[in-house]
C-alpha cells in the first residue's frame, strides 16, 4: 500500500506519494499565494491530487489516504485547521474538502504531530514503541507516541509541549503565559540569548561572524562560533542547552519514553548538540539507578519529514 | 470477576476483597513493624491473602488476580520494587513472591498510579478516557490514563508528574534538583509556605489555629483559617494554588485529558480547592477558543482509592 503525505508550511505546500518502507515515488506541490478565499488553497490541493494521480498512471485504491500536516491550531477529529495565524485559516474544513473531491479517505493533525509520526514509522525512532519529539524552529513544536500509536488527546489538541511552563514568571510566551519552555528553547529564543550576550560582549566572534550586522543573527550564529572556542558564544550554547535540558528532564519524567528525537532548524546542529545535552540530561535524571535511560537522536529525515510523517498517518 | 486490591502504605499493608462494580466485599490487612527482613512483609502478605480466601469460602479462580499498590519506584514489568525510601525495601520482587505463594497473577505499580486507575475505574474518572491525577501529599505522585488504559512508560517508570521542573533554579526537591513541581505544590511545601508566611505576620490567625505552636501547622491550617478570611491565610492558599495551577496548565497542554483529577490528603478541601483553581486555570488555557476544557475534579474513593485503584490493576 502506499501513501499520500502532504507538508503544509507558511510559504508553500508539499506532496508526495510514498511507499510502505518511506521512499519518496513522486513529489509535487505549489507555493502559497497570500490572499486567495481560504478554501482555494484546499480545493487547489485536492486538483493537484487527482492531477498526479491520473498523470502518473496511479488509482484511487493504491493509496490508504491522504495525510496532511499541518502548522496551527488543528482538531484532528473533526479534520478542521481551527486557527493558523501563518496562513490565516480559521475553521477550515479541510478534510471534509478534500475527501469531498478526492474520494479518498484523508487524516490532518499539527506539524509537530505529523514530524512525530514520520520519525516513528520511517525514522530515528522506528524500532521504539514510545518517544517524545521536540521541533526546535519558530517555536517548540511537540509530539508524542505511545505505544507504537501518535498520541493526540482531546480533539487532538494535546501535545504542546512547548507550552509548558518551567520559569514561573519568566519570559514572555507567545501564547499569553509566562515562562514556557518556548520562550526559552525555540530558536527565536536562541537569537534573542545570542543578541543579548553580544551586546554584553563586543569583542565576540559572533560580531564578526555577523559582519557586525546584528539582525543576521540566526540560530547558527552562536553554535558556529561555539565551535571556534568563542567564550561568549560557548556561554550562549550552554545556557541554551541548560534551557533544553529542563525540558528534557521533564517529558523523560512525564512519559518515560525509550528516546526523545530533536527535529526543526536546530537540528542541523546534531551530535554538537545532542552529545552536551544527552550529559546534562544524564546528570538530571530522576531515580537515576532505578530509572531507564533515555536515549536521546536527531531527526534524520531532513527536509522530507514533513511529507513522510503526513503519510505515516495512515499507517497503524 | 472479583480482584483482590493491596494499598502498602508506610504503616501498614491493607488489602481487599473488591467486585466488578468496585464494592469492597471483605477487608483485611496488618500493621508494618519495622526491621523485619524485607521478604517477610510479603510472604506475612500471601499467607494473610490465603488465609482470607479459606476463611471466607472463596476459591482462587474467584479473583482475576492480585494488584498491588506501593510507594517507591516500582518496576511493574518485572514486578520487583526497586527502592522504597519509606519501607526501606531494595530490588523486592514482589510479584514473583506473591505469585509463587498464591498461584494468582499479580501485578504491582507505584501508589499514585494505582490511583489513577482506581479513579478510572470506579471513580470519578469512570466515564473519560484520557486523564491525569495528582496526589498531594507528603510529595506530588502522577498517574496517566490513555485512551483507558494506565500508562506506564518505559518500565512503569513514567509519569512522575511531581518531578517536572516549573521554577528554572528553585526550591530544592527531595529528588535532588531544584523548582520540581512537588518542591511548590505538595503538602510538605504547603506546610513550608504557611510557617514562612506566619514568620511574616505574627497576628495572623493562623498562630491563634495551632495554639501559637507552629511545629502543629499542616496542610489544613492555612485552607482552615482563609475561610475564615485571614488575609495572611489566604494569600498563602492563593499562591499555594498558583503553584499548582502551573502543574494543571502544563499536564493540560501536554496531554489535553478531557479532566485532572486531584487526589491525596489536600483533597479534603474539595470545592473550595478546586473552584479556584478551575478559575485560574481556565484563564491560563492555551488557545482558548480552540481548545476543548479540561475538568478538575477531587477523588470521592477517600481511603479506598489506595484498594480499589490496586484492584482496577486486573480491570482492562
Amino acid at each position: 500500500m502506499n501513501y499520500i503525505g502532504i507538508d503544509v508550511g507558511g510559504t508553500s505546500i508539499k506532496g508526495g506519494f510514498v511507499s510502505e518502507s518511506g521512499e519518496i515515488l513522486h513529489r509535487f506541490g505549489f507555493p502559497i499565494e497570500k490572499g486567495l478565499p481560504q478554501e482555494e488553497y484546499i480545493n487547489r490541493l485536492a486538483d493537484l491530487i487527482n492531477e498526479e494521480i491520473v498523470k502518473n498512471d496511479y488509482r484511487k485504491s493504491d493509496f490508504a489516504g491522504v495525510g496532511i500536516g499541518c502548522p496551527g491550531s488543528i482538531d484532528s477529529e473533526l479534520g478542521v485547521c481551527d486557527y493558523s495565524n501563518n496562513l490565516q485559516w480559521y475553521g477550515l474544513p479541510v478534510v471534509s474538502i478534500i475527501e469531498k473531491r478526492t474520494g479518498m479517505p484523508c487524516r490532518i493533525t499539527n506539524d509537530a504531530n505529523a514530524a512525530m509520526a514520520g520519525e516513528a514509522k520511517f525514522g530515528v525512532g522506528k524500532n521504539y514503541r514510545n518517544l517524545v519529539l521536540l521541533t526546535l524552529g519558530t517555536g517548540v513544536g511537540g509530539g508524542v507516541y505511545i505505544d507504537n500509536h501518535l498520541y493526540g488527546g482531546n480533539k487532538g489538541k494535546g501535545a504542546e509541549l512547548g507550552h509548558t511552563i518551567i520559569a514561573m514568571d519568566g519570559e514572555p510566551c507567545s501564547c499569553g503565559l509566562k515562562g514556557c519552555l518556548e520562550a526559552y528553547a525555540s530558536v527565536s529564543a536562541l537569537i534573542r540569548q545570542t543578541k543579548k550576550a553580544m551586546e554584553k560582549d563586543k569583542n565576540s566572534l559572533m560580531w564578526d561572524y555577523v559582519a557586525y550586522d546584528i539582525d543576521r543573527v540566526d540560530g547558527k550564529t552562536a553554535f558556529e562560533c561555539a565551535k571556534q572556542n568563542d567564550k561568549t558564544a560557548l556561554e550562549v550554547v550552554d545556557q541554551y542547552e541548560d534551557y533544553l535540558t529542563i525540558g528534557l528532564v521533564n517529558f523523560s519524567n512525564i512519559f518515560r519514553p525509550e528516546a526523545i528525537i530533536l527535529g526543526g532548524g536546530l537540528s542541523n546542529q546534531r551530535e554538537y548538540l545532542t552529545d552536551a545535552l544527552a550529559e546534562k540530561l544524564k546528570a538530571a535524571q530522576y531515580g537515576y539507578r532505578h530509572t531507564p535511560k533515555v536515549e536521546l537522536f536527531v531527526s534524520e529525515l531532513g527536509n522530507d519529514a514533513g511529507i513522510l510523517g503526513a503519510a505515516a498517518l495512515f499507517i497503524d
